[in-house]
């Protein structure tokens, strides 16, 4: 099966790169041209444009930052539909509108394109190591001719319902990632005012009721005051932006992902966009 | 070691029950008479009072509601604290206030009295199972005396330092808690609003960077609409506006502690008081 990648950041070089090692035949495109580089070195070949990829590969992963972007990369200038074989198949692995999704798999499937959407969640440690949660939408059928490629980058891959499910899942582990991250966010700034040892109360609270993958992960970074990005303030004030039109859509009231939003919106406003989201925490601790 | 256990609750009936199987000799106190039965048809010795309790074992174990109720046990009409031989050890296993905590070791130690605070996470499954979170406060030297009957409740138990830091970590661990439990209760709702299967987006989001205790455990129980209390919500209220109390103390501003814990009075204001704290979704879901 040969692989065309588009998006080539913290995670999507990480995830191509997976699947070469996996013995996969891969061809990459990135809007940043150095991108690719890493890439090439293992044996992928290089395109120009999404356009230029699609000879290249039977199945394409695009891993991008927003609807914006999937929506250019597949419709636009030098766009990847247009330059597409009937039978080949999408697979959008980014975060971005469960509405948008379902019309882009719509608009594919009169070209005779089949589409997934198949957002991740892990980060970028999940990425490098292979181990992503996948949520996947789309046709059943489509989803298990291309399980071989999500076993390779994930370690938990759960098939959701049609198109648009996969980004609704998302935006529900959005929606609990963000409130479990302001949990571990708040939890580390009261134990170190409190005077406790850090590094105890890291394990005590883990071990019981309280623990999550968030208070496990990023609470060790926030203690040593590691702001490097496995996951940027920026996307994931996106992402919470996505959850919220969602839950505007339904007439959710929510007021703990509410308040998330607005955190993550007002981190992104005082210029911490470019770090970790465990840098949530510097808008109270600035030192 | 005797041991002296006063409150069978549902925490303090497990823990008790755990130490007996374990070969510990009992005796037992609650104020509601009819709670000792289960311990006594175990060989646990029951007494009327706290005071009574006191000749009949070494180390006594507290396990209430609320402050109040530790205090008068303590030092009340027929309190534990005047009967108590010099040397013996009072392990306070309740979550109460970190600054009471704080007087009645000093209070017992006017009576060469040891106290060690040992509150604990995990709830009732966590109880019965013996794999409790607890997290001590007091003399180490104390603390590894009573390391054996911890090691009987717990499968995780941290010394965390001098009296009140077992409070204080436990409050920690409350914040982070409770934002993952609002964490799941809004995930499950947007879950269902938007018509996702249940059952597969718990699995997929568990496996990833949303994952939590709160999630796996309590997650199904919404997903069942099962309020059976594990943890009920008014002990959850108390918990929180501890933890508000401390926070203002040191003068910390934590808009989602504060958010959870006009919640969790809302859910007991409308009468949601005994459910289990997975109940807090009843706040929005009234079906």
């Amino acid at each position: 099966m040969r692989v065309g990648f588009i998006g080539l950041g913290i995670m999507g070089a990480p995830m191509a790169s997976n699947l070469i090692k996996a013995g996969f035949e891969l061809a990459v495109h990135d809007c940043v041209r150095e991108r690719t580089a890493s890439l090439e070195a293992l044996g992928a070949r290089p395109a120009d444009s999404p356009a230029a990829l699609a000879p290249l590969a039977e199945v394409f992963i695009t891993m991008l930052p927003d609807t914006p972007q999937v929506e250019a990369v597949l419709f636009g200038e030098a766009g990847l539909a247009g330059a597409l074989s009937a039978g080949s198949i999408v697979i959008d692995m980014s975060t971005i509108s469960p509405r948008a999704t379902m019309e882009f798999a719509r608009r594919l499937g009169e070209r005779q394109v089949e589409m997934l959407d198949a957002p991740v969640s892990g980060g970028e440690p999940g990425a490098r190591q292979g181990r992503l949660s996948i949520m996947v939408g789309g046709r059943r059928e489509i989803y298990e001719r291309c399980l071989p490629l999500f076993q390779v980058m994930g370690s938990k891959v759960v098939y959701t319902g049609p198109n648009g499910h996969g980004q609704k899942t998302k935006l529900v582990n959005q929606v609990v990632g963000s409130l479990n991250l302001l949990a571990a966010v708040e939890g580390i700034r009261l134990a170190r005012a409190a005077g406790l040892d850090l590094a105890l109360t890291l394990e005590a609270v883990g071990g019981g009721a309280a623990g999550s993958w968030m208070w496990s992960n990023l609470g060790p970074k926030m203690a040593a005051r590691d702001y490097a990005p496995g996951f940027m303030i920026r996307l994931h004030a996106k992402d919470l932006r996505l959850a919220s039109e969602l839950l505007a859509e339904l007439g959710l009231d929510a007021p703990g992902t509410e308040l998330c939003h607005e955190l993550f919106e007002k981190a992104v406003a005082e210029g911490l966009g470019e770090l970790g989201n465990q840098g949530l925490i510097r808008l109270w601790e600035t030192d």
